[in-house]
């Protein structure tokens, strides 16, 4: 219900490529995140590698690593048992882009002096950050400068720079220093938990510093963690011949000086490596080697190759991801940008995972959340199963703690996921809208389930999946319990909608408690049937007792799922309905988002949601429904949603393409598709929404695709919106590849990959073959 | 269902005094606070004037002023709208008791040397604390002290000590220095909000410090509520003539030293005054002269008429306040402690009220509470009702900020008061059992109408009672609101009983919103019938529309009460009774309390109560039930209570009486009335328990009385436990002071004082008059 207007987009419109022909402090703060390279590990934001020297709080020059934190004590006004205790957040680390450049004694600074032609752009399909500009000192020298960036998909602890300087008019001395700066620090959040996090002062601490030739190696430790990080970088600058370096530092900066004579219309190179290895990944000692080898290796490889393993990398990725739209140019940009950034933020090495704002910035501390599960994974399940399969190894990773966890919430069994963590410890300090949400577990099984009707892996299943499902179904029986008309209740919880909070019998939690429950029964049985001893050997592990089985199915069939026969809707909650609605009307625009306006209490006490709840499980549970039942539901919280969160809007543009309001599913899912393109919410700049980047993934194929995947069955229901001439996108689903492709004549479906695979179009059943490899379904059949 | 072991009383029975015969480390910490004095304003733990070098701690040697206090940011580890911004606490002010005595250059001090008879009494009729002791010296020497100290009742600025030394084995040199120590602190809460405040360092800053004769004076600065404190003492040594004092400073204390020869058999003599003057009662400029015109004064009186002046209050005080038990002397001295402490801590300015832990301690950090409205008001109305009044004064005195607190919780009009405070805002920093807990409102509310009805004072009504009343009840309407089968309900809000939270229509806070819309309704129609003038300035102030009153009356008569008709109980909100009861035969007894074993949102989502809540408005709305209806409650709720409250087992015993279960009634009574003074919760040594305390006294009056005033008609139904031979009380009602008396043979009514007074026993209607004082009703009639 809210109504800010959506800004004009500031970027030119291009399908592949995010572009900027003019250097401004006025989008320099948000283009720092839009611009920004990762690799799922390192996160560099798109700062200039010059430095800034722009007005304060126009820019944030970050470097994240997925996963490395620091962690502190969580101090509360008001303690009580069993809150959370330590936060975790991940670190700014020493920053190892800096190049800075002097020409006869003046600094080069696009923003002093002029600025002549200028272009910055980033390539999807390159996956390099270029740029191209012309300088005027004010000295009057003119400096043709061009660079190029990345971040490595190939080595996750490697980046590298190249950057061409060329006088135009003069010939004169030039410095060059490349440098790692140690002198970095967090942002701090103040009243805002989207911003960053609560630490304030530096958390890495200079334990060794080393120089040699061309490298500089500097050894951090973070204090409370106890990690060490190397951080080095090599750099080597070329001027019709290599320049010798003389090593440089200061307390907590050291790097390579170059000085050489530059000549009129001569170009200079310089090509710089940087790498990132800490203990978290690494014996400690190891770490300077390491760092050092990768950089050897680089630089004997050269930029130019790294450039085509990044090419070769994405070729790759946009082959099997790629989503095409004909007829939004700015639309497609927006889509292909936010699964390229999904590739960007996501961690594939099983110990991490993928952040609210990915490695972009540090807004809600680089903690990963349900996001995850619910809605990036399909988006990785679909288009690079390898990488979901690395999500669910970041969740076993984490099931001791998850254990420990539901222990100290007085669950004698079983284990119960933190709603917000790094390394797996709960770090939710507000538990009503924390660990309240015990809708995480079910989540997670939700996610394990699709990747095995995905996959049909059982190997998986019998080496971590059913354990960590099963172990997380045993939450809802120590959780729920039988009220007195025999209904299994589970009480005080939070649902995704965080404007209620500790309510009883949330539908969603309970909706997807009860396919947990039926999930973990269904593979138990699964496993005892064909893999007995795998099933032994779990069992014991975890002492399944024999009657546990029975006692999920018994609470899945008496799961109280509250519904308002009057109304004809699914209730939120117990009380949802008996609350009094928000007056939407006398609410000025600025009192939107509600949570930085209204006391919590008056938003509890109100209906009105902050996004969608069981709108969501409309959709992660479609065949529970029928259409009637899901217009009335959409219809009514529509009506009652403010959409102040990310995750709101791709979910209501599904339900309308399902339920036939062809305007709003457009609509909705343009709110969903540039949203950090756009900035419509306003705070981009502090870094992207990665779950909304992949509600637009889930916007295309389960919205206008209507696909879904129930139980292991893959169907479609294409609608095409009427502003496009056609749209496209892959998924990957039991081995095979197949291609849908919507137009105004109908549906085309290619099987690109893979033997045989069988789905169905709206009732039609269908099924493709290496030999019969295509399917066309026109409107209507 | 806790089941700790009461801890057998250390302390020798005396039906009027506190009285301890060994001075031991052990115990010190919680003699502290069983001795402490206070008159409302000062209070002094009763630490001993030499200082004190027993194991670290063993002791808190706290001066406090009520309601002077520090305040400091509230910092939350995830912050939202609205949440409380600052905290108040009370200060540990400087320390003027200390007189520190050499001889011979050894230091007296209790714990070297060895102590012959020891004797420290608090005599509850003169208000003096008093201590007799011999004591031998390291070195052989015996010296004999006796002291006194008080509290002045006559003046809140002013206390006074007189300490007697007196050689028995030697003549020497011996230094006496009284001092004031402004090296203090305040107490570190950790974990336990019981205990003491978040802040941690020092909070007066020293402005100035002068000396001269007899006289040292401090003036401190506290640096965020910007108070100055002026803290002076006055000395005087006799010793055969009065002693020149020399001046003795360092940084943060000072005071008068004397050096005299002592003989032996020669008794020295000082005499101490000490004034706290602090800049919220008077101009910052003169607090030094007005501290020095206390000083003065005191010295020009002398101790001994200061202790007539305090015998002569307390006699004034026991004369309305006696409440006598024959046969338990344990009982007799628990009861008058707790009135005697009840006075001691009870704030008489308007300015100041009654602290959690009085002005004995930091725990709750001497915030204000719901508790004197419920638990202590009582007392006081019918004992005392000048400080009653002034109570409902301190309120009045809140009125703006809480109007400004509605505004911040998005009420449009009305007044919400702060869940608990010092100066009038907000300090709870835990929300869900604080500003949820909108029922401070109507308990505000029940207060006044408890004061109107047994004072009959329309013209306190028509100057503030009103205005409050009218406020405070048009919240009910912002917060409130018609569910679609037309009940009034109230949603998201905690109830007295803090293990639920954000519970929709909590009983209690229903029943009393109900009450305190009528009375509202009610007061505004008195006053437009009987002061039409003061009627149109309260509703031009508050802009009361035409509509207001009826639309209070109507939500009132619509307002939503569970029950639950299978069970024939109220339900203590909507979804109490669907919850899991809690698993009291698994629960260790060293679980408890709850709180500090379990995490919230376990206890939260369990049947299982902290203290009374339904059972509480069973008293307070005593008239709305039947007796069936209250011993079913009871039964009900008896079974799910924990008393981890110590505001629970008074309520319980009042009701059991009045249900007829006698024994239970005896059980529970005895479980407060020694709460402290057998330190049965394990942390009086941090403050004595005030509403607990108060509770005491409605279980005689309320409980084995079974008095009750319901709309302004007054009624006893007594009952004699039979351990007891008689039992009596005094209540002051409407003018009138009368006696009521309970022994085996029936009740006896004496009216002490006022022309005529009309109340009931039981069915019998009984008047007494100024000639016809006393009514003897024997037991059936």
């Amino acid at each position: 219900m809210s109504s800010a207007a959506l800004p004009i987009a500031s970027l030119p419109v291009d399908p592949w490529r995010l572009c900027e022909t003019s250097f401004d402090p006025a989008t320099n703060f948000l283009h720092e995140t839009l611009f920004a390279l990762g690799n799922g590990y390192i996160g560099l934001r798109a700062s200039h590698d010059e430095g800034y020297t722009g007005p304060a709080g126009s820019s944030l020059d970050g470097s994240y690593l997925n996963g490395f934190y620091e962690s502190e004590p969580i101090v509360y006004p008001e303690a009580a048992f069993g809150l959370a205790r330590t936060n975790q957040f991940m670190l700014n680390v020493p920053n190892a882009k800096g190049i800075a450049i002097w020409i006869d004694g003046e600094r080069f600074d696009p923003l002093q002096g002029s600025l002549g032609q200028y272009e910055r752009s980033l390539d999807f399909r390159t996956g390099v950050l270029e740029r191209r500009l012309e300088w005027t000192s004010p000295g009057g020298k003119r400096l043709a400068l061009a660079s190029r960036r990345l971040v490595s998909f190939d080595n996750k602890h490697l980046f590298a720079i190249e950057l061409t300087l060329t006088p135009l008019n003069f010939s004169g001395r030039v410095r060059v220093l490349s440098s790692i700066n140690g002198a970095v620090r967090n942002q701090e959040a103040g009243d805002d938990p989207r911003v960053g996090s609560a630490v304030s002062g530096p958390a890495l601490h200079l334990v060794e510093m080393h120089q040699e030739a061309s490298l500089t190696c500097m050894l951090h430790r973070t204090h409370n963690s106890g990690f060490l990080l190397a951080s080095a970088i090599d750099t080597a600058l070329d001027c019709g011949g290599a320049q010798p370096a003389r090593a440089e530092r200061d307390q907590l900066t050291a790097g390579q000086l170059f000085e050489f004579e530059a000549n009129c219309g001569q170009a200079a190179r310089v090509t710089k490596f940087g790498a990132y290895y800490s203990s978290r990944d690494y014996p400690a000692d190891q770490l300077d080697a390491l760092a050092r080898a990768t950089l050897l290796a680089a630089r004997a490889d050269g930029f130019a190759v790294l450039c085509e393993r990044q090419r070769a990398y994405l070729d790759d990725f946009w082959a099997q991801a790629d989503v095409q739209i004909a007829g939004d140019d700015a639309l497609q940009q927006g889509i292909r940008f936010n699964q390229f950034h999904l590739l960007q933020s996501v961690g594939r090495d099983g110990k991490t995972n993928i952040a609210a704002k990915g490695v972009t910035g540090e807004g809600y501390e680089g903690h990963y959340f349900w996001d995850t599960e619910i809605y990036i994974f399909p988006f990785f399940l679909y288009s690079k199963p390898e990488i979901a399969r690395k999500l669910l190894e970041y969740r076993y990773s984490g099931l001791e703690q998850a254990r420990e966890r539901a222990r100290q919430m007085a669950h004698p069994k079983g284990a119960l996921f933190p709603w917000r963590t790094i390394a797996g410890e709960e770090c939710s300090a507000y538990f009503p809208a924390g660990t309240a949400q015990y809708h995480i577990n079910a989540d997670i099984a939700y996610s394990i389930k699709l990747y095995y009707e995905a996959t049909g892996d059982l190997d998986y299943m019998a080496r971590a999946g059913a354990e960590i499902v099963m172990e997380t179904a045993r939450i809802w029986l120590g959780i729920g319990s039988y009220d007195r008309a025999g209904r299994f209740c589970i009480n005080e919880v939070t649902g995704p909608d965080e404007y209620s909070a500790l309510v009883n019998n949330n539908y969603y939690t309970n909706a997807m408690a009860q396919m947990h429950l039926r999930f973990a029964a269904a593979i138990a049985d699964t496993l005892r049937g064909q893999r007995p001893d795998d099933f032994a050997r779990i069992a014991a592990a975890i002492t399944l007792d024999d009657g546990e089985c029975a006692a999920w199915l018994r609470a899945a069939g008496r799961m109280a799922l509250p519904y308002d026969a009057a109304l004809g809707i699914h209730e939120q909650d117990d009380s949802f309905l008996s609350k009094k609605p928000w007056d939407f009307a006398g609410t000025a625009p600025d009192r939107y988002p509600l949570l930085l306006n209204y006391h919590p209490l008056v938003i509890y006490r109100h209906q009105v949601c902050k996004q969608a709840d069981v709108v969501l499980a409309l959709l992660l549970l479609s065949d529970q429904f029928n259409l009637e039942d899901k217009r009335r539901d959409f219809d009514y919280y529509e009506a009652v949603t403010t959409h102040d969160s990310s995750l709101s809007s791709c979910i209501f543009s599904i339900i309308a393409a399902e339920v036939g309001y062809a305007d709003k599913a457009y609509d909705y899912f343009m709110e969903t598709a540039r949203l950090d393109l756009d900035d419509t919410h306003g705070n981009t700049h502090y870094g992207v929404h990665t779950a909304a980047m992949a509600g637009t993934w889930m916007g295309v194929a389960y919205g206008f695709g209507g696909m879904r995947v129930q139980d292991g069955a893959l169907r479609f229901a294409p609608t095409l919106p009427s502003k496009w001439q056609h749209y496209q996108f892959q998924i990957q689903f039991r081995g095979c590849l197949l291609r849908v492709r919507v137009d105004a004549a109908g549906a085309a479906y290619t099987l690109l990959a893979g033997a045989e695979l069988a789905f169905s179009h709206h009732a039609t059943r269908v099924v493709l073959t290496a030999a019969a490899p295509g399917a066309h379904i026109g409107q209507g059949e």
